[in-house]
């Protein structure tokens, strides 16, 4: 298949370089990064047994430029934020027969798309793992990798079925999904509790967060999977418990949304916090530990925009007791 | 009277000298001060009416230290901290007669001291006020001052009686109440959502925080309300309004828990917060908002205990997708 890969982060290179491997023209568009993939393709280095690749697309082309070939999959790999418009991305290059797959994070995402783009087919995934971009067209791979694959609202495609089968043949595990947006919803019952809890808590890791803040993660949990299950997609009595379970059962572990903060870049607070609120709000939901969690995150993505973030050294020690 | 300021903090200094200065015989009980305050007094300064005045207490002493008279009034003016026993602190200076008098924040911190000196009369008084300890036995008054006072768990003694007015005759303004505990729940309205939440968002200050938390402030406030509601104590349904409205109408303000937490000294997250969900879980009320600051607060105060806190400078901006 002819497949267009955009945003050369970590996700795209990863999973646009493992499509490449398994026989696919792989194109892709890079923005902050054009000059030295179109110069020397992407570099890639993984910790796990899939070693050491080099991936040299097809054509590179920038934001706008033009394609020789007409995609039949376009691959979004860009992080769902709000100053990023999706579909005036995808839509230059959006065929007759073209399918829109979405690779990112977060609840409800692909509305917009489906909008946008009414009869054309979408592909929701979700990527788990660990992957770095260290440089520009540079990346390394740590851990995980799995990835789960379906067509919005529902069911599997061909086009679904042959990307999944491709991603096995590359290496990594791929699970082509009837209900992907019931498994994006499993997802947010993680994200929406650890990744918000990292920034808001000043930096903690997976472990100190189940150390100190236990019963928040659990109630937090407990809040999405009652959302999840009023916009009918109910999930399994265990997963929060399994969630958990496994967390603690690997590595001590910082989450993306808390990298993003500490290196200025714009928060996936929409995506993962702000859509799951909105929908609790639609199906009637009570939500109070979201809706905390969701307004002190927007009101830190509102002061970073404002201001650099710099501590104050603390001033003599006064004792000040007041209201 | 013979009054014992016990804590030579901001508090202790200002309400006991102006105890001082209507006449009563008022000894302080130092700790870390003790040195100065023994040798030249206090020395206070207020940019109100008040103007600069000198504080000699009749006798200053350390902990455990003895006073030559019985006190009929102890006036514990310490912050209320779990690394502080304030029942062996008053102990060696309660005589029969003795009341024991608590300025302080806080719900429910009078219990204690009533169950540990059973017979004597408790006086319970909050402090409105901005004041400052720039240095040892040197204090600053910026503004407010005004005292409640009643004895727990209700009504009006002669004692604290007799206290309002001298801080009247002193020249600022003291209401005593019949119910103190009412009272107590009132300023929790404010202090559980604004001391709290300028430490977890980072450093707000009231005006930023009613800028970008509104909705959540008054979402805690409602808690509050609640379960004061519930333990017995309903307040009036204006008040959140009245705290919110009079809190924008002051200028921006750095709250003491910001204080403390930026001076790495301990934080009132029992006395506030603590007691607060404690209460809501005796009588049965919902408090998911004060119950994710809560264990945002504990969460902050442990990982305070362990290391210094300091933020990393931001790394080479590396983009992790992941998770």
């Amino acid at each position: 298949m002819n497949i267009l890969i955009i945003g050369t982060g970590a996700i795209g290179s990863f999973y646009g370089s493992l499509l490449a491997k398994a026989g696919h023209r792989v194109s892709v568009l890079a923005r902050s990064d054009f000059e030295i993939i179109k110069d020397r393709g992407i570099r890639l280095t993984s910790d796990t047994p899939l070693g050491q690749w080099h991936f040299m697309p097809a054509e590179v082309i920038r934001d706008q430029g033009t394609l020789t070939v007409e995609p039949d999959i376009i691959l979004l790999c860009t992080k769902v934020l709000e100053s990023l418009d999706r579909v005036a991305l995808v839509r230059p290059y959006v065929g007759p027969s073209t399918a829109i797959g979405l690779l990112s994070n977060g609840v409800e995402i692909e509305a917009p798309i489906q909008e946008a783009f009414k009869d054309h087919e979408i592909i929701s995934g979700l990527a788990f793992i660990c992957v770095t971009r260290t440089h520009p067209g540079t990346i390394w791979h740590q851990s995980y990798g799995h990835v789960t694959l379906g067509n919005y609202p529902c069911g599997i495609s061909e086009k679904t079925r042959l990307l999944a089968e491709s991603f096995e043949l590359s290496g990594i595990k791929a699970l082509a999904t009837e209900n992907i947006v019931t498994a994006r919803w499993q997802k947010c019952v993680w994200n929406a509790a650890f990744n918000p809890l990292s920034v808001i808590s000043g930096g903690l890791n997976t472990q100190e967060m189940l150390a100190f803040l236990n019963p928040l993660i659990r109630s937090i949990m407990d809040e999405v999977m009652k959302i999840a299950a009023a916009a009918g997609h109910p999930l399994e009595h265990g997963v929060p418990d399994q969630q958990i379970e496994g967390t603690l059962n690997m590595p001590a572990y910082r989450t993306s949304m808390l990298n993003d903060y500490e290196s200025f870049r714009e928060m996936e607070i929409e995506a993962i916090l702000g859509n799951t609120v909105r929908a609790a709000e639609r199906v009637g939901v009570a939500h109070p530990h979201l809706a905390t969690l969701y307004q002190l995150m927007t009101c830190k993505a509102q002061r970073e925009s404002r201001k650099p973030r710099i501590t104050p050294a603390p001033k003599e020690a006064l004792e000040n007791a007041s209201h």
